[in-house]
């Protein structure tokens, strides 16, 4: 056994990095690759599609953040496959990296359903370039309405419909209400920026499926008095530049469609040659290798596991942190296989934020709606930000947006793209 | 004579802006007309490209500074050509608008002295999207360089050559010296951010030629002092790929060109159909209109006129923000074209940063240099930024910078470009 173990980490999200982070002080040589040269603070991704936030807000450089971790290397690079017998990974260009641990955290995409063809017009949001890709199209819409000749041109231009009820779904919906009603209000002359329609998609018959009913049925009704109309019970059969159209027939016209609706966990873990599960995650074991590989950890989105329950562990950023750290435990203290206790998950519990003022909260079998929800979301995600700076800068767009309604993000910095 | 004068204004910079501004209590019905959505503050665009700013800090939407201007309206779109004698304006979609009085402030882009094929390997700083593409080919060839097996493979992802030695390429130079003085360094483990090596190229025998001999020397040597390599009396004959080659042969190997050289006006004067001077701009009458068309002025970058003693009005920010004041005077009091009073420029002096603590400013024959230019330069672009948010986020990003030398826009977001 080597006294130094190379570990390569791969994703430097939240899973990723707090391998890489808890690996500090161990006899590890750690090389984080990731395809970006940020991590980025997903949980606020949507206020950056919602001309809330800047990109450079929520997002920092993964070598600034590991620069003074000297046994840590970061390098940029596309990770194309893993070759478990080898203990090497393969990069795009053809480069061979050799590992004696491997952190698996490439978190996931969207998933269209055997639909791929909708992503071009109902993009996710996952990627900071996501995220900008729909702020382009949100701002472009108004630009474009204010253009038209008539009301019933620019309804397509809009109208917004958001598909998938789940947590992100109900944040960009709320965003996208608000963006109209404080932000856009007295920028237009022709159009009145109160005619935008945000609809929000779901299948199930209440959105936020995963929260307990009536916090469900809250956020609904919080969402309604943003002018938002919720369709649930509600499944989408196809999807094209003229609009969204719904089992039934029903066609709502929109060049603004956000898909949130479902996930896939990176294509990288099917070069494991192991079974996944429908998502694409990998079945891991309770110390969150794969069978037969003590070495390799697969952690974050791209992992299923359940709770002492039989229920999944959600794919959030809590789990994702708290894999990282046990999987750095695991290698720094170089724990045999057969020594390993169990990954347990701690419930931190999960919040949605419902616009201004208002959010849905659950911990265990306790909820929390409402302004004090709100606050307790604000502050969690300050808190759990990277960085002083990054803070700071959150926290002054917030409180210009909250006090004057203006969002400071409003640019659309790629020019007319005429494809819209 | 109608009583509300239909005004078209093409631009939102600083002239357009001001020429809007200054008719908020005319009878005219304001038009500004812009290809983007936003005024950009294009005197610390540089820094943008440099990873110190965030684009939003210095951009805002127009229709947002114009909010509470009830008789202006903004358009995005493009202007693609001027009807003189039809009194109307040709949108890129075939649109066409109507005006009593046109006021013209494209702008300018880069003069490649017709070598547009450079434009590819060596871009300018003029739009947003410009700066984006050089942050992102600057971070890249750290990450890049970081990756290379050999020092000699590394060298051209670490030599930077800035052509033009004007207040632009200056401050560009000097921004990029430090970004890896003060910012990359801890950041890397392969390569020594520290053998970055940044070029500045003259034409002429010193820098800042448009600045006092002393002012330039001054420059020269503080550059010098950050490391950059000051080449005068240097011409540039070919650039591809490979890097930069000189008249005598001599190749620098790089793939971070930066081009600030030299200006063309908009292409849409052509469309005048009047004679324009060796770079694209219209010669104006003293009221900044052309001959024997007393409702168009143009003004900003492509006008041309001298002052009192014969020499050519700075392109500078002062200048197009005065001309746009005059021009909403005239039209404002509705002004016969006999009785205008020539346009007088008022010098405010020009300035340039050199990195941080250092700069150069001259006001008529009043020359200053060092820190207190600095300091000067840092008030004087936080008083003219547009809007409070904008000022506390620029000072934000300023004073993290300057105190602990990290930039809080180091973003690629669009992926690993293979093609730089």
């Amino acid at each position: 056994m080597v006294s130094t173990a190379r570990v390569v980490v791969i994703g430097g999200g939240f899973g990723g990095l707090n391998a890489a982070k808890g690996l500090k002080r161990g006899p590890a040589e750690v090389m984080v690759i990731d395809r970006t040269n940020h991590h980025l603070f997903q949980p606020l991704l949507y206020q950056v599609a919602a001309a809330v936030l800047a990109p450079g807000d929520i997002a920092v450089p993964i070598r600034e953040i590991l620069a003074k971790q000297r046994n840590a290397t970061t390098i940029m690079a596309e990770v194309v496959a893993i070759e478990k017998e080898a203990k090497q990974v393969v990069l795009a260009n053809g480069d061979r990296v050799s590992y004696d641990y491997l952190v698996v955290a490439p978190g996931a995409r969207h998933a269209y359903f055997g639909h791929d063809e909708w992503e071009a017009c109902a993009p996710g949001i996952k990627t900071l370039e996501d995220a900008l890709r729909i702020r382009e199209r949100l701002l472009i819409s108004f630009e474009k309405a204010e253009r038209c000749d008539s009301i019933s041109e620019a309804e397509k231009y809009l109208n917004f419909v958001i598909i998938g009820g789940g947590p992100t779904g109900v944040e960009i919906a709320g965003a996208i209400a608000e963006i109209a009603q404080l932000t856009m209000i007295q920028n237009f002359r022709r159009i009145n920026p109160e005619r935008t329609k945000v609809y929000l998609v779901e299948g199930c018959e209440e959105i936020l499926p995963p929260y307990p009913k009536r916090q469900g049925k809250y956020a609904r009704e919080a969402l309604e008095e943003l002018g938002v109309e919720v369709l649930t019970n509600t499944m989408v059969t196809h999807i094209d530049r003229t609009g969204v159209t719904f089992k039934g027939g029903k066609l709502i016209p929109s060049r603004n469609i956000i898909w949130a609706a479902g996930n896939q966990a990176s294509p990288l873990l099917k070069t494991l040659g192991i079974e996944l599960d429908r998502a694409g995650r990998v079945k891991v074991q309770p110390d969150l290798t794969i069978a037969g590989y003590p070495e390799i950890f697969v952690i974050g989105d791209g992992a299923y596991l359940e709770d002492k329950k039989g229920k999944p562990l959600p794919g959030i950023a809590p789990t994702a942190i708290q894999q990282g750290k046990y999987v750095a435990k695991v290698i720094r203290k170089k724990i045999a296989p057969d020594k390993r206790k169990p990954f347990r998950y701690f419930d931190k519990g999960m919040m949605a934020t419902i616009g201004q003022n208002k959010a849905v909260a659950v911990l265990g079998k306790f909820g929390l709606n409402g302004y004090l929800a709100w606050l307790a979301w604000c502050l969690i995600h300050i808190a759990y930000l990277i960085g002083f700076r990054n803070r700071i800068l959150v926290l002054i767009n917030w409180c210009f947006e909250y006090f004057t309604g203006s969002r400071g993000s409003r640019l659309i910095d790629r020019g007319l793209s005429d494809d819209h």
